[in-house]
């Protein structure tokens, strides 16, 4: 039984509605579960029971939020130190307004999240672009859900949009029950 | 008077058609020349006469094209490594395809540019989100010109979003002129 | 008169004596003044106040620390959203253990504060390999102070690493006072 | 039979030191083997053949070289628009002479090969700080082969280097292992 564990923290609601589409892609694979929570609630007990850890964040001034920095500070770190970490799966995902013709940040806002899963020694799954729904709401490493339209009016995250969450949700399933309980790195 | 090089690759004229917009945003500014200039033609005096470089670049599997990279390696590096880029002035550009809801890697792509630049100590000028155009061409690093729509049809560069392009060329002419012939580093 | 913020957070106070460090290189430049002040102290109007902006961070699960994230998020971003920033200069800095070979995640740190300014609108100043001091304490894009040695044991900021740190803060005051009150951006 | 392929450009003969020492890792694990090449002489059939890409570059300019990005260009490039990679498996590793206090742009060197293989939808393994030999020859993405001393005296890559290699090709083994011939991807 892979258990897969979903955080986000959220403003207006967005980032919460993908963390769910992903949790529901996780428990969509036979044997797996998730466990879905806000950055405040998560226990590092949570973190080391999980097989795996897939946080999503809002795009803030091109970063992640601070709120899961410092779930990722307070929880993780202390886990990370002693390499508890080792050989789970990671994976990111985030919403944002994306002003701009390019995402307004997300790339980099995913990337630290991962930076921060490299150095706990997890296995990090991207998000192919054959993806259903990936040209809707898909980035190279994770779902993006952009929510606002062209001139910055909220659209919110649409059915369509989450349709590529579901999927991410359920890739990291299938991989984290490939990799569980083997012993992978030296 | 400030010399701006504006270096570009390109492979369906996108990237050209910008570095174009550029180079007369460029010269838009009074007491202020543009240098356009296709990778493969640049010559290193060049490089060195100039006051400011902007390097424009498709995003090619979410990185800058081999034939940029190419220029940096092996025209601009050994002026770096004499420390003769010091104080000019760096930024950049890139147009690509776009798919996916957050610019295909355009961002990762701009840095890996301006990676170089900081190396060679050059001054890095972003793209403010106020500048017009910009939700139709812009990123905060710099223009980024989306050529296809959300199905991968081919759209080509519109005039709409030549606009931001321009502005910034304009915009580093002017911080170019403020900096040239001052001691700025120790 | 050239106003430099200096901001910082810190555990073991290896950022804030970096910090200090940077100031007084501020203040050795004719014309420039220094406000040296904690993240968590530091009000949206001595943001509003400053030509220029020095961040410094440690790096901590090779992103940066929550308490400067949340600074970014509840302080700079009101700004930023007005636009309020725009031609301002910016530039970071950072400590850290630094375990492996190459920073522990040092550089992606540094470019998260450094993508808040840039979608700030904010000209940013890296760090030039040939300044004094470089080779013990420098990066690309900034002062890194690395810590402890080699296995990891602790060995603090030295002088000659804080060398690099003061020309840091001299290098963005002299170009700080080259930028200030002008008409830069569109 | 896992095959991993390991592609490498070299111009002292550090990295290509280093992607022998990947390559025996690769071959210690039962069941795995490995095929070594230089980016020039790879070809689209041996990428398509292979169950994981461990990438070795030099980092020039703070980024990758331009002989391994020509490789991802138009070696890579059309396998990935036909979502021929997707659940491969994919590592990196670098050398340089890494003036400074933090690798001299190791990070986005590394990163730029990684968004390119998250492009392609292929699952990314790190490498813990665990690992032995970490401390002289590791970075969160992967082996960093550090050549200079401070001063920039050439000492090139020693055993002890070499040792956190081989266990990079090992991990990627096992991993490649654990996940070649499954469904995981949407």
């Amino acid at each position: 039984m892979a258990t897969v564990l979903v955080v986000y923290a959220t403003n207006h609601g967005n980032t919460q509605k993908m963390a769910a589409a992903i949790a529901s892609g996780v428990t969509s694979v036979s044997g797996s579960q998730a466990n879905l929570k806000c950055a405040e609630d998560v226990t590092a007990n949570e973190v080391l029971a999980s097989d795996a850890v897939i946080v999503g964040t809002p795009v803030i001034m091109g970063s992640l939020d601070w709120r899961i920095k410092k779930f990722i500070d307070e929880t993780c770190r202390p886990l990370s130190m002693q390499d508890s970490l080792v050989s789970k799966v990671g994976a990111v995902f985030a919403s944002g307004s994306g002003y701009g013709a390019g995402g307004n940040g997300c790339e980099l806002t995913m990337l630290a999240v991962l930076n921060s899963f490299a150095l706990a020694g997890m296995v990090i799954v991207p998000l192919p672009k054959r993806t259903p729904g990936y040209y809707l709401g898909g980035l190279q490493w994770g779902p993006f859900g952009r929510t606002s339209g062209e001139k910055m009016e909220p659209l919110g995250i649409t059915e369509e949009q989450l349709e590529v969450a579901v999927h991410h949700g359920a890739n990291v399933a299938r991989i984290t029950d490939a990799l569980a309980g083997k012993n992978l790195f030296a």
